[in-house]
């Protein structure tokens, strides 16, 4: 059994994510959590949206721990937790640079056929690239 | 025992709430819950953010069902599931009109003090004035 | 000659249009003007989105003259300026509620076949729609 | 007479900047723009925002003149263009990596002092930190 696949991902919290209590909204660091996805769907080869695949959220739980300010550089740490016939579901723990842990949780996706937008099968192409090693 | 609180948002899907992908993307959809407890806040005549108070997220759960797409008319119905000392608790469920469900959750929030950013008791009025009537 | 069609729009600022300046970020105020014209669109029966029309914004312009706070109601004043062969220009003026302009500018957008991408004539039946009555 | 300061900022088109039109949002953008700033003050140890110093924009100008697409890596050369007392104009172009100009324009920041909000000259350190050299 080998460890799962984690990868890291950092991203400078801009002005823009920011609001007016002083710290990147909540809605803006879900962003950053698909950007790390992203990347490391990217990093495996694998495509977020063609014309066989697409990749909605179906769910996501996030806990807030610390607020994120203009210029904190964020790390976010994301691990496969799980892998079903046509969903994914994926933990992550963000930090700030020297810091604490600022938020955590899950999201879970699910590989459709865009012009259907019904669930199917993760390729077993797709499924080897971004399972462990 | 009353029944407990609920209230409704309505919403236009706005084409900058949308994706690639040709639906409201599931961040901006968060937003539209944050703009129904605002709502919800401002119908009880409790303050968002002023010198004594902020209202942070510090969880957010969501399942998203339905996509929605440019357009659609939302709308949001909001309920106080749990309020503690320093924390609420809403559950929401967003339906497309005439439609089905789209998405569902429940959001936590915390009171704090602004300047300090630390948990602060819920004062009694604003309890009185967010809770079963 | 008539006079210029204007469409009038309504719009609190929401706590996500907020930065850490504590202002509506200057990017979301766009979204506002975006918002109002696809309200004058609809209200006049035009589509913005589908499979013979889209509308891509080609060139903005926009002068800031006050900030806008979470919760300010802002009054959207949009006029017809030009419309040419392909594109439309239109003009906004942005009020808060009782109080000063807060922000103004044009905009143009072109009419383009989404297939294609390419500018196409605006459609005899929308431009009488739009125009001037 | 030195040649201008000219700034280079990469970035990938998110998925979050990406509207149903299969393209980045306009208002998405001119967030890049902000950025690419941002990322030019900080190369020059300028500070965009503390107890001293705010820097609003208060004009933008862009022409939008090819879209760009999830995944498209864009780069963006700000020039400092003007420098008034307490004002400061940018133009921009942004490109696709191995591709045409997507966007350009100018943008204005004013000098502010954030407690008064009120223009305030900008200091020597700064003008000679962010001027020609």
């Amino acid at each position: 059994m080998s460890a799962p696949t984690t990868h890291s991902y950092r991203r400078l919290i801009r002005f823009a994510d920011t609001d007016a209590a002083g710290v990147a909204h909540f809605s803006r660091l879900l962003v950053i959590i698909e950007e790390a996805l992203h990347d490391f769907f990217q990093h495996c080869g694998v495509s977020i949206l063609d014309e066989a695949s697409a990749w909605p959220f179906v769910s996501i739980h996030a806990d807030y721990k610390a607020g994120c300010r203009f210029g904190d550089e964020i790390t976010v740490a994301l691990s496969l937790a799980q892998m079903g016939t046509s969903s994914l579901t994926v933990s992550f723990e963000a930090t700030r640079k020297g810091g604490p842990l600022c938020f955590c949780g899950t999201a879970t996706l699910c590989h459709v056929n865009p012009s259907k937008n019904t669930p199917t099968p993760i390729p077993s192409k797709t499924r080897d690239a971004l399972g462990p090693r």
